[in-house]
């Protein structure tokens, strides 16, 4: 039960309207960026409760598919929500953001980020738990350390407000998320950050919560569109293109393997074309591919079979 | 416990013995077909016991990837066994073949063919549990009735001679089994047979147990060869290709969504390339990719969402 003190002062609808102003302000950076595909705008309804806005775009000048979603669903808890996320409850309430973005230039990083905000209600209605979730995560393929730095100093710059302690721990968490256990714990690229089930606690007051979600939500756009706007004139070969498309192979195998997110949403009815926008273009699965020694390509492997630290701390 | 009354007259060794020899028959049987590429094999061990023979040709005239693999493998019952697969024991014992073959012309269909036997063991070694599962199904990316039909007669024919009802029991399980529950129950192909936990039982007597999966695995090379054939020649076009290629993506997602094998062998370390030799070697993900209405790739869009009867029983 959330107490009087713990009530924060941001409502459902407050963190509704922020996630889709997020929606559009994304979309037209994005665009502005592409300069040639344009979002295509999916509203759907879901039979249980709630919807969404999907919004995809496809063969761009740089994103060859990419995807900006948002959701506000509602609906009972069922017996596979209890059991799969651990949560018991009459009813719940979940919004959130979505975006996967995978550029056709292999210098270009594929990147992914989600916020979202989760209430449960008792059977008179009342709230009885509120939590937030969220992250972003890069996965290059081809390594420029400046790009990682960028990246991961550019969120922890949006988090160090609320705490010393939070990029750190937070950075931590989403290396060891993103990973593809069946692959001898390769990541799927060089993380970000990510958190789940984020409540007021000794880390993090209930007055702040709201504002480091947005600080999550409003760091993307500069962590990530500068490094577009670095590679994106680089030129590519077939073998750059043919390692691209080898790497988004372990992306599918981490989305569909996985991601619990996913994975849920595919067996409790979610819309599956919405789910899966997440899934790149156009994808290799060779057997046993291995880089050549001392390539760039085995180095970026590298990278995310060792996961390190990008900011001297 | 097997009573002297159930015991088999055939021996694990005589299993172990098929196997090999019907992938070596398969291998050559696929690469006379082929005239090009030819199976490259890697022998592994299991660190656990046992291991296995891996065959995969890439790049053929026919075959874009094509995996021939058998492992003999055997272990402790872990807890993760005892809560997926429902078996308590003290010891295991598998053995099995398992093929996938993704043709480059999308007139020729992709086509899965797994027989195992499995055991399981007592602390003393005494047998305690014995049964055969298998399957052969069929994914092709453009219609052909004539080519499903021989397929599935073929099948039907090998089976026939155990008992009338069998055929039609295992169809379909098959057509239950290859399902992409997210996609509104849509079939990863048009099927073939299924079966799992055979014993002996009303249905199969015990010493017709080994015949019958042997009468299963000889019959794949005349099940598949004779519809390669009749396709090669076929010439086909990028928008055939690429339509191939987004069928493709749903046997991606099929593999590691809900094929109760390849998401057991991943989380309990199976070797991860034997495994995903199954995924086609180019896919692509497009977002709610739609065909055109009444064209060919419609026909084998909707024969995959309303399995059909191939045989006038």
């Amino acid at each position: 039960m959330i107490t009087d003190e713990q009530q924060p002062y941001f409502t459902k609808e407050d963190w509704i309207n922020y996630i889709h102003g997020l929606q559009d302000t994304i979309c037209i950076a994005l665009e502005g960026e592409d300069a040639k595909a344009s979002f295509h705008e999916d509203l759907w309804e879901r039979p249980e409760g709630g919807g969404g806005r999907t919004r995809v775009m496809s063969l761009g000048n740089i994103f060859e598919k990419a995807g900006v979603n948002t959701s506000v669903v509602e609906g009972l808890v069922t017996e596979a929500m209890e059991k799969q996320l651990g949560i018991s409850g009459h009813s719940w309430f979940a919004c959130g953001l979505s975006l996967v973005l995978h550029p056709e230039n292999p210098f270009i990083p594929t990147v992914h980020a989600n916020w979202r905000m989760f209430e449960l209600y008792d059977d008179t209605g009342l709230v009885i738990d509120r939590w937030f979730g969220g992250g972003t995560d890069l996965t290059p393929y081809y390594l420029f350390e400046e790009d990682v730095v960028h990246f991961h100093s550019t969120l922890k710059k949006a988090i160090d407000q609320f705490g010393p302690s939070l990029y750190s721990k937070y950075k931590n968490q989403c290396d060891q998320y993103f990973v593809n256990s069946h692959r001898n714990n390769e990541m799927r690229g060089v993380g970000g950050v990510f958190y789940d089930y984020l409540k007021p606690d000794k880390d993090l007051a209930v007055n702040d919560l709201f504002a480091f979600q947005k600080a999550n939500g409003n760091s993307f756009i500069e962590a990530y569109i500068p490094i577009v706007q670095k590679r994106k004139a680089l030129e590519w070969t077939g073998e750059q293109r043919y390692w691209q498309e080898i790497r988004r192979g372990r992306y599918v195998e981490f989305n569909l393997i996985h991601d619990r997110g996913t994975i849920f949403g595919l067996k409790t009815n979610g819309r599956t074309e919405s789910i899966l926008m997440s899934l790149p273009p156009r994808v290799r699965f060779d057997y046993d591919y291995q880089p050549v020694s001392g390539s760039a390509e085995e180095t970026l492997l590298k990278v995310c079979q060792h996961p390190r630290d990008w900011i001297a701390l």
